[in-house]
């Protein structure tokens, strides 16, 4: 895929509020290989072209933009001194790879970022020969550069393996065992520790002439690089290299006590906005390297872009915005989200009852709970981005009295099973999961689909499983849990806002085990678990529109199942359909084991079990992906007519 | 519980092989107590006569007893000094507990340990207030220390948290994020490092003053008496206590680069069979501590009993033994076990395939890839305690063109779950995954229990999921993995020992998603997932006792599922019962997916779904907990009579 600046003049004539950059340089690449041709003065070019570039290409499209930002730089020099994609360059997490892709082949669709039919808002394999291992959960990249050298080492068509990764992500246990493993292996390979937090920026005068002899001298091991680096740095500096470099390395000579050293060449820091440090660094290490070495790499979140950088949240996520004044678009909701009202409801319950505490790997805010955290600051723990660690922690505080609420997404909790099983469910402990972002989540696509929770956990025994069928529905389930104390109870609700319902001034505690039936009807019946809910409502309003009655039951629960109310429905309708926003195994699989094994399946009624299909779903509006999935009402209602034997030509027309 | 001698004279007749130990010094322990109130000497003799009693109770059940004999005096120690149960004491993996159960009111039922009805292998919560944290799994203890330290500081009425772990255990991800956690939070905790590596076993002598010092100086702080440690051990044991404090405590000014600095304080290391050096140092501890203390304690797994402590093994996991000798009963083995198949038939394909490689997570003998290792050593990976890592290192091996096995325990692959939906289902990568001991496992009891795979497997698009009905099938398997390059596949097997079938010289090919009729029958059909098939030919014959013609099917594969095959035998048949060693959610309700959606269900033909009951099964022998769990040959007869429709008065009479 080339690209010439005749696909996209930079004096286009404006189409929006923002006017493009003109990249000249930049316009001369349109891969790898024309950066490799350049001069440095040139790269350095390139990259500020980029900057601006990424810059406007997300004022377009919204996205990642201050971790792209700050990556800028690297993502230059990273391509200008290896041989991608021969050699595997693995972004950990990947939402930082927007400048990454401008560079490799896919400039002509950067501002298709994150929409229905465009880029992936992260690398991904199949998008590209330059994503050797996709991503989107944090801190896999070094087990994935490992396994790289590796295939490499045994005569693989693989180069040189790299992995990029952030100081919040390589404090996750995953990245240690990783790191640990690696440097047990001892094979050639680079980890790039991506670091936001240290604000060292080392002058490039003081290191001039340690940098420019680097291609000159002989022939050095890395260890010779790494002090001679330090020997170059000022006084200050100087000790803190010294330093950061035995806590890689492990302590010369020290004994392997609690982590074995890690056996890494540590190179740095250096300023990873600064293309004289960036270029000579990698070109070393690239040419000396002979086990792993770690390139500590100091950058800003939000670089080089003003309202970025000055912004709290470095516009880390941002929708569309005004490139002069950083001004972002708001969309104006029509309801508050699933997550505040779990944020609400959690701090209000939490006043009540002094024994309730929280539970967040790394996501405050995206999980509400920092709602509670403004009121009762002591009570909701922050654990990092470890979810294992979340979850066994907060198993032994509902073992001594407290009532805590682990708040993770359901596709982060995946990263918690065995904990959820073994140190939860086993010991049956009274942990509150309170999972968001289940089902199809929108623009951050498959990867963070909540697709497995509801199957995941109800094969556990003593696990209460409930599913939120409107925001309302969410209030009570909190207050449920908060309430129940017999054991693990979990409820999931869905990203994005609520139905707009009047929300009560509490929520009320559900009876375990209960369904409720929000419509009657004589012929089919809905069994909805969780937030398709308002589908279902539709879909019984289009089967009205045939003449087909329609029951439609919020289950509430998928574990227990409410036994009495799924026979009165089979008992008395043509067809039971259960819909959910999860995979196969779930709770139409729950519906369907305890009408087997009760003997129910063989009367007149017949089943069906709507679910996400058997394939995961590409980035879209959740709507977008939800019709892809074949979960629209119009899906429901046909197939409830197709089960009832009732035939129709055109379901759905007044939708 | 109170024990006295009556209960258990010493001079009692010799019922067996070993005579048990005089004890007069622990026959005096009723509970933790009564070693309150005991000498420090006489604290050393209770230590010395546990552990001869702990010899003498493994050589009657068999178990782990390395770990357990190299804790003895910790175990004392803890309790002498600790205010348990009130103190939350919580042993790392569990398996080292013996000590600790006999000095918590359970010496009674020592004899009993991994037998049917009796203790626990492991600790576990509802067998006593002294086990306040069941485990199993490795590296969940400091994070339940800190839970309970939280509750503590919440006013929930508990002491002190205590957290032993092993040296192999906090290598583990999850232990690293604990600790990085529990010194961010700065709360007072202990962790006791339980080190079987170093070799530093500091003399006394050089100590003593340093020792009884504790006591008699003026409070100080933690810092303090580190420093006051090392600064009384001899020259070259100062400076490596020095390092490991370092390297624990993180260096002192340094800048948290890669890992924060952790903020525990550090102690040691001290012998940990010298009751001289633990005492006044854990009590010590205790009243000093104001923040999380490592105190790092230096044992010899199998210590005291020279068998165990000149074996390659120590003793790790016995059978029954002659306490004289050390030798160890053998049962010899009708058949060889599933494991060894397993290693055997991919030690074969990787003799014949050069880009095949297996990974396991520190069980290289456990998964039989040992075998493998003795001839392809640089093409076996042990990553160690690592599951996570291994599953996404897998996947970009398989990403770059080796044949990957990741040979984990089916209860053991749950912590490398969410790594097996992002890393290897979303980039469908044919990462192979063997998975030994699926379904119950026998002595090790529910926490070693595969239940939940096929569910969490099979609801994940590309996944290829295989279960060997006999070790002929799991060779077919091997290979069919070892050719089958399209995406992921898996393959599940029990513990223990095969069929006794004559065995082919390799492994066929498989079709991927064909089953295979085992027997045919008119009347009803069995439709066996896995290692069961056994036990459904066993049903098969009872099933004719009574004149029900039975066909057998050998799924093979949960996904993608026969349909043919499955559409076929619900025409032909009056009931179809699925069998599977596993939980709902799994086989049976993929089936019953497949079924409902195309409208199959309607029919004369019953279905049931026969699976793992919804509770965890305590340990015994393998064919008890299945008995238990209801999945006899007798239940698997009975519910394909009531099924079909047959009335039976005594179904399995001739069993």
């Amino acid at each position: 895929m080339t690209h010439g600046p005749a696909d996209r003049p930079a004096d286009r004539p404006d189409d929006g509020l923002n006017d493009r950059p003109a990249t000249p340089t930049l316009d001369r690449v349109a891969g790898p290989a024309d950066l490799r041709r350049m001069s440095d003065s040139d790269l350095t070019l390139v990259a500020d072209e980029l900057r601006a570039e990424v810059v406007s290409a997300v004022s377009e499209t919204g996205g990642h933009l201050g971790s792209s930002l700050g990556v800028v730089e690297l993502a230059v020099a990273l391509h200008a001194v290896f041989d991608t994609p021969r050699d595997k360059l693995v972004w950990d997490v990947g939402h930082q790879c927007y400048p990454h892709k401008v560079l490799t082949g896919r400039r002509d669709r950067i501002r298709t970022l994150r929409q229905e039919g465009g880029l992936s808002g992260f690398t991904k394999r199949s998008e590209s020969a330059y994503d050797p291992f996709g991503a989107a959960h944090s801190s896999t990249s070094i087990s994935a550069a490992l396994g790289f050298a590796v295939a490499r080492d045994m005569g693989q068509p693989t180069g040189d393996s790299i992995a990029v990764i952030g100081d919040g992500s390589i404090s996750a246990g995953m990245a240690y065992e990783a790191m640990n493993n690696a440097g047990h292996e001892g094979r050639r390979m680079f980890v790039i520790l991506n670091d936001n937090e240290m604000s060292i920026a080392p002058p490039v005068g003081a290191m001039s002439k340690y940098l420019s002899g680097l291609y000159a001298s002989p022939m050095g091991d890395m260890q010779k690089m790494a002090e001679g680096f330090e020997a170059a740095l000022p006084g200050p500096l100087r000790e803190h290299a010294r330093r950061a470099r035995q806590l890689v390395t492990g302590l010369p000579g020290g004994q392997g006590t609690l982590f074995e050293q890690l056996g890494f060449s540590y190179i740095g820091p250096i300023d990873g906005h600064d293309m004289s440090q960036l270029l000579p660094v990698l070109r070393a290490a690239r040419t000396r390297a002979t086990g792993p070495v770690l390139i500590h790499v100091c950058t800003v979140k939000g670089k080089g872009y003003a309202p970025a950088e000055t912004s709290a949240d470095k516009y880390h996520g941002v929708g569309k915005f005004n490139v002069g004044t950083g001004a972002q678009a708001k969309s104006i909701p029509n309801a508050p989200s699933y997550t505040k009202v779990f944020g609400q409801a959690l701090t209000q319950e939490a006043a009540l009852d002094p024994s309730i505490v929280a539970v967040t790997a790394a996501m405050p805010s995206g999980t509400g709970v920092d709602i509670m955290g403004k009121r009762f600051a002591s009570r909701v723990f922050d654990v990092g981005i470890a979810e294992q660690h979340a979850v066994t922690f907060a198993a032994a505080m509902a073992g001594s009295g407290l009532k805590p609420f682990a708040a993770i997404y359901s596709t982060f909790l995946q990263r918690g099973y065995d904990q959820i099983v073994h140190d939860v469910a086993l010991q049956n402990l009274p942990v509150r999961f309170a999972i968001d972002r289940a089902g199809l989540v929108g623009a951050d696509g498959p990867t963070h689909a909540g697709a497995f929770d509801i199957g995941y956990l109800a094969a556990l025994p003593n696990m209460v499983v409930m599913a939120a069928g409107d925001e309302v529905e969410l209030m009570h389930m909190v207050r449920t849990a908060a309430a129940y104390d017999d054991g693990p109870i979990a409820f999931r609700y869905p990203r994005g806002e609520g139905e707009g319902l009047a929300m009560p001034d509490r929520g009320a505690v559900l009876e375990i085990g209960k369904g409720r039936v929000v419509a009657e009807g004589s012929d089919v019946a809905l069994l909805s678990f969780g937030a398709h809910l308002g589908e279902c409502r539709k879909a019984a309003k289009l089967l009205r529109e045939h003449r087909v009655g329609t029951t439609i039951v919020d289950a509430r629960f998928a574990k227990p199942l409410d036994k009495p109310l799924i026979r009165q429905l089979m008992r008395h309708h043509k067809a039971v359909i259960t819909v959910e926003q999860g995979a196969q195994g779930g709770f139409g699989a729950m519906v369907l084991h305890m009408a087997a094994n009760e003997g129910l399946l063989g009367g007149s009624c017949q089943m069906r079990t709507m679910t996400l299909p058997d394939r995961f779903i590409d980035h879209a509006a959740p709507d977008a992906m939800y019709a892809e999935a074949g979960l629209t009402a119009v899906d429901i209602a046909a197939t409830a007519m197709e089960a009832a034997g009732i035939k129709a030509n055109r379901i759905g027309a007044s939708v």
